[in-house]
C-alpha cells in the first residue's frame, strides 16, 4: 500500500493529506439546517450534514490530493449514525480514487488488536463468506502495549496490502510527558526514539518498494524530534499532523522528509475543511462556498509545503 | 460513578466483571446457524448471533455481578452491524441494572479525546437537544499522549458522573517493552509507575467517595507490579484483566486490592463466556446450555477471588 501512496504523492506533486474531522462548529450552517429540517435534532441529522459536508470537500479537492484522513472520533461522537457516515465517507473517497487513512489510533493486547486490524484493514469470515468491515487503506496505531499489540496490524498489512502509521511522537502539547522520558541504559534516549527503533524493526517485515507499510506519526510541532527519528526509520513514511491549526509551519517540515523529498505526508484538518471561516479565505468565501475555500486552501498548502522541499 | 461500582461490588460480594468479548469461535454454533439461516452469511447475521449470545449470558449472570466489560474491538470487526450489537448490548445491560465498562482504549490529542469522551461517556448537542451516543458508564483510556489526551475524559467524568480506567501496566506478554523501561532521574522507576503517578494526580480532580472516578488497568499477569502501583494510587480502583485464560491466578490477585478488600475489580472474558467449551464445565454443559455454564463459571470465579481476600 505504501508504494501506492508514494506513487500518488509523486503524481499529484502533493505530500499532503486532508483530515476529514467534521465538527458541528465547522460544518456550514445551511447543511445542518437542511438536515435538521428533514430529520429533526437527531444523530441522523448530524450524520447527514457531516456526509454532505465531506462529499462537497472531497469533490472540490480529490484531483489535487493523494489521500484523506478521517478522524473516527469525530464520527463516533454521533453514535451509530456517525459511524455510518464514517463508513460512507471511506467508500465515497474510494470512488474518487483517494487513499483513506483511518485515524483510529487503535491498539490492544494481541487477540484484540487482531480484531481491530480485521475491522479496519482486513476481512472477517462469516461462514464461507469474507467481508471487509470498514475497509480503510491505512490506519493509525497506538504502540503503548508493545509488539504483540502492533504485530496483528503488520500481519494484516502483509495479507491485504494495507499500511499503518504507529504513534511515535504526537503533536499535542503534553506529548512529552511520557514520550520524552529519557530511558536508562539506552544512552539517555527518549522513549519515542525506542518506539521509532521498533517501528523500523516492525517495518522490516512489510517492505513495499523503498518504503515500509509500517510508517510513523510524528507531529509537525516537534521538528527537532522529527529530524532525529527520520534518521532512525529511513524506510518509514512519516504522517505529520499538527501543520496549520496546531502551530506547525512549513519551514519546520523539511526535517520530516528524506533527501529525495519523499518519505512524509503532511496532514491538515481544520486548516482545510474550515478554511471558509479563516483568513484569508473568509474574505472571499461564505458558508455556501466552503468547498471552494477548501480547494484554495489545499492549493496553498501544497505550494507552501513544496516550497520547503526545494 | 466509582462509588456506585463499589456499592454494587459490596452488594454482590463480587469484585468481578464479565468481559463480553464475543468471538465467532466462542459463540454457540446453534445461534450462528439460526442467524445465518435468517440473514445469510452477513455482518448482520454475526451481529444477531452476538447479541443473542450476550443476552443469554447477561440473563444468566446479572444477579451475581456488578458490571460487564464489552470489548468494542470484537464488535467493530463486524462493521456497522457489529457496532449496533455493541450499543444494544450496552442498553440491555443497563436494563438489567449492570454497570457497563466500555473497553474502548481510546486516547488522542485534546480536541479528539473530547470527541471520544463525548461518544462514550458524555452527551452531544445537536441544536437544542442533547443525546448520549453510546452511553457506557465507564471506559478504558490509553495514556500515551499524556495529560491533554486524558483530561477531556476526566472532565466528562465530572460532568456526567462517569468513570475511566487508564492503562498503566497491561496484561499482555510484551507490555514491558515500553511500559517497563526505566526512566532517568526518577530513581530508576519504570514508565508504568510514572503513569500511575499521573493517574493519582488526574484522579484527585474526580474523587467520588473513598475512590476516584479515575482508575487504572493493571494486568493480573503482573502481580509484583500490581503491588507497587497499588501503593502509588491508593484511591484508584484497579481494573484487572488477564485472570484465567491469560494466565493470572487468584493467588496473585491479593496485591491489587487495598487492605479493606476493596479497590480492584477482576475481569474474565473467555473464562466465562466460553466456559461451556472448557473443563470442567464442558463435561456438564453443551453448546445449547452455554449460559448455564457461564453462570457456574461466574460463581466459581467469585468464590476463587474472594478466597484470596480472606
Amino acid at each position: 500500500m505504501i508504494s501506492k501512496l508514494m506513487e500518488k504523492i509523486a503524481d499529484r506533486k502533493a505530500p499532503v493529506v486532508v483530515g476529514l474531522d467534521p465538527n458541528l462548529k465547522f460544518i456550514s450552517a445551511h447543511l445542518l439546517k437542511k438536515a435538521v429540517s428533514e430529520k429533526g435534532e437527531t444523530l441522523e441529522a448530524a450524520a447527514e450534514a457531516i456526509l454532505a459536508f465531506n462529499k462537497a470537500i472531497i469533490d472540490a479537492t480529490y484531483d489535487l490530493i493523494p489521500a484523506v484522513k478521517p478522524q473516527i472520533a469525530m464520527y463516533e461522537q454521533f453514535g451509530i449514525p456517525g459511524i455510518i457516515a464514517y463508513k460512507e465517507t471511506v467508500d465515497y473517497c474510494h470512488e474518487k480514487g483517494l487513499i483513506v487513512i483511518g485515524d483510529v489510533k487503535r491498539g490492544d493486547i494481541g487477540s484484540t488488536s487482531e480484531a481491530y486490524a480485521t475491522a479496519h484493514l482486513g476481512e472477517v469470515k462469516i461462514g464461507d463468506k469474507s467481508i471487509r468491515p470498514f475497509d480503510e487503506d491505512m490506519a493509525t496505531v497506538n504502540p503503548y502495549l508493545g509488539t504483540d499489540g502492533v504485530k496483528p496490524f503488520v500481519d494484516v498489512c502483509n495479507k491485504w496490502d494495507k499500511g499503518i502509521f504507529v504513534l511515535v511522537k504526537t503533536s499535542n502539547p503534553s506529548s512529552g510527558e511520557f514520550q520524552d522520558q529519557l530511558i536508562e541504559n539506552s544512552g539517555s534516549r527518549p522513549l519515542y526514539e525506542l518506539v521509532a527503533d521498533k517501528v523500523r524493526e516492525w517495518g522490516e517485515a512489510s517492505m513495499d518498494g523503498a518504503y515500509s507499510n509500517v510508517g510513523a506519526v510524528v507531529g509537525a510541532t516537534y521538528p527537532e524530534q522529527g529530524e532525529r527519528v527520520r534518521k532512525l526509520m529511513p524506510n518509514a513514511c512519516i504522517l505529520v499532523p499538527g501543520y496549520g491549526a496546531q502551530g506547525g509551519k512549513a519551514s519546520d517540515l523539511k526535517a520530516f522528509f528524506n533527501k529525495d523529498g519523499l518519505g512524509a505526508i503532511v496532514n491538515s484538518s481544520r486548516g482545510i475543511i474550515a478554511a471558509y471561516t479563516k483568513e484569508p479565505y473568509s474574505e472571499r468565501f461564505d458558508g455556501e462556498h466552503f468547498a471552494d475555500a477548501s480547494r484554495e486552501a489545499v492549493r496553498d498548502m501544497i505550494e507552501d509545503i513544496n516550497s520547503c522541499l526545494i
